[in-house]
């Protein structure tokens, strides 16, 4: 399948080619392949950080964009999503990504409609390139993630991140670990372990902090409060381990889930894994562009996209 | 004249000149003539559709584009569509592109400014490049007009669609015949002739459905009740001509306008209609820039767009 | 320094050598060193005009350009300006273009971020570009600024451009004069003199009117009253001196601040100042790049931007 909607869909190859792709274009291979192609950014929910993100990767590989943001759309006027897609499909779009609150959204598209459709977040469910980014960065740090002990801190239960993260890192050979307020446990998920935070920070190679949600989740205690019980401290940092390095999907509630003074500090990926989430995203693209090719070539051998 | 304000505006011979540099487009005709060129949508009203049709047009023939969107507008400043037009002359839009919900805005700015003005909707007047992209869908099909039935199904009373499709068809040789409400009759209308549902199903070459405002029309009768009375059924349909077609501006109501399974069905040509709208619009831009060129050079000899 | 923040950062000099670059790119110099760069334009409060003169600026460069509007902002979920930049750096943007409406938001900026920030308005502080454009405007009239007399109309107290102007202007050897009510006077300022209406249109090379914010100050006088107590009447404009122009900022209130026939009159400058707009903003985005080059490759010796 062309289509990327969640972890779960691409095998450790799958996953181990599109790092070692997005290494190489980060390295400044060229890709030209895409050029002149029309890809459509469909946000329904806002997301300047990933849409960003995508239109970088998009006009880097020379392709033309077309933005929908969720103020100005005909969806509004009652179109199904199909009925949107098709219609980009028609005026020759050939690539979607989308994010939308609703979970799953994807399984009205896939299959269905006859273009790829990259998911870039879904209600709480999936947010793979998100997940693509987190693991080249790893991959860059550690060169692989067999024996790696990988904590996440935070809202397990409703992050999107965390969901992704956990399956996908633990199918890779890592070790999962989940730290945070017992009210965000999710006791569903049977790729983490649930620890206090003093254990997690000691035993991770990767401190994943996940954003807290302040306007819902800081009510009662505060954010001092939080990030004292259960946020990245300057003192409980001390304790990682030596190449133990701090990663967060961004943005960042500096003050809240970790200390201001952290986010830029040595151990921090922050912004590497901004960076490298470009050329995660190039990588994407240039994959469901090949397969769309390949696929469509072999239903009818006659299909080709016009250059 | 280099503008498109009405289908009126435009000569028989114009008509069949854009339908065949359109269809010359689609078979793959390069243009590069526009290339580098600034030009501006301006949507005082949402229109994902049209815009985006727009955008692929113009970005297919190698233009630099500004999309200016309801939301984020000067003329919310109390600016006149004139000065925000001279305004865009001035620094360097060679066209633009305008949807607006007042009547006839265009009558401010044509003749006025220096650029050519395309319409792409006002208020309930007309909606040009729509019915070029029917007309161009019709020849297609039909390879022209005389003696061609074609019935518009719905609210012609408040349709830009209705208003210039049954302008334009008559004049070109077609019989246009009206169905609906009796609320949604448009007695001044000359272009038409009122008939029922079945009558106008029957007779027809060209069954073209026109959106119902649900919000505002089917309050009392409910989305089940419209389509079995006045709606295209998979009943109804079964009595078209055997080469009719199924056409529709979109967005469509499933289910209330039309019958679901209809929509993608062999008779329709729905999204044949948005695949050819690029194409017009295509050459719509061409023709407003081959006119100007030629108009400014008549004028003054001097003027010679930069590239 | 690369960035653009105040016209009080810019030599006399700087300032020569922009009108000059401005002029050669309008008259056609061709300029390829930033095609392919980012660049992201960041409007927090809404201004069509200016972004689009920017957008155009940056186009006609050949750069990728990002757009980030008020309504669809992470700023909205708590992220500093300071982090959005950061964010903006790592995904490869070599230039942010802001427009925000706190004074001086700059400062959490500059001398921070790694890439050059150019303002395009900050709160009631400054607007540089556009004092940019309307001093190549009067050195396209004039050859020079020494010895000319510029009077400045309206609301003097909260006018970015009253603010920026009055300095520059007198630094380059102009005498500045403010007119208007009372109560927009701005005895703070040291760099013009207030004299009534009259007095300053007689004494005057350049007009140079504001824009009134009619929803706060003409509530009690009324537009008509405005005019003929403060504004550039058909009458007034009698007397001024032969080859006296007269400049706008725009959007313009036809018939408030000026009469309606004044704006499109043989001694206007208004629309000539937007068309400079493009050249100036090309030729501040160039400096910012050459310098910002320079500034790197003097720092570690290996930073180079990539194409």
């Amino acid at each position: 399948m062309n289509d990327l909607s969640t972890m779960s869909s691409l095998s450790k190859e799958d996953i181990l080619e599109l790092i070692e792709e997005a290494s190489a274009l980060k390295k400044g291979k060229q890709e030209h392949g895409l050029a002149g192609e029309f890809v459509a950014n469909l946000f329904f929910e806002p997301s300047t950080r990933t849409r960003f993100s995508f239109e970088v990767a998009e006009k880097k590989l020379g392709m033309n964009v077309l933005n929908l943001d969720a103020a100005s759309t005909s969806v509004q006027k009652g179109e199904t999503l199909y009925d949107t897609v098709k219609t980009l499909e028609s005026i020759g779009v050939k690539a979607c990504v989308i994010r939308d609150s609703t979970d799953e959204y994807y399984n009205e598209l896939i299959g269905k409609v006859g273009i790829p459709i990259i998911n870039a977040g879904d209600g709480c469910g999936q947010h793979p390139t998100q997940s693509l980014l987190d693991l080249m960065t790893i991959f860059e740090e550690f060169g692989g993630f067999e024996g790696l002990t990988v904590s996440i801190h935070g809202d397990i239960k409703h992050s999107r991140v965390a969901r992704s993260n956990a399956e996908v890192l633990s199918r890779l050979g890592a070790t999962v670990l989940f730290s945070g307020p017992a009210s965000f446990r999710d006791e569903q998920n049977p790729h983490g372990t649930h620890v206090d935070v003093e254990e997690a920070i000691k035993r991770s190679d990767v401190v994943m902090l996940l954003r807290i949600q302040h306007e819902r989740h800081t009510e009662k205690m505060g954010n001092d409060n939080y990030l004292s019980t259960y946020g990245l401290t300057v003192d409980r940092a001390r304790n990682m381990k030596e190449r133990a390095i701090i990663m967060h999907p961004a943005p960042v509630n500096r003050g809240v889930e970790i200390d201001d003074s952290l986010v830029e500090s040595k151990q921090s990926r922050i912004f590497k894994q901004m960076e490298n989430g470009v050329y995660i995203r190039m990588a994407v693209l240039k994959r469901a562009f090949q397969k769309s090719r390949l696929h469509q070539k072999g239903r009818d051998s006659v299909y080709v996209i016009s250059h």
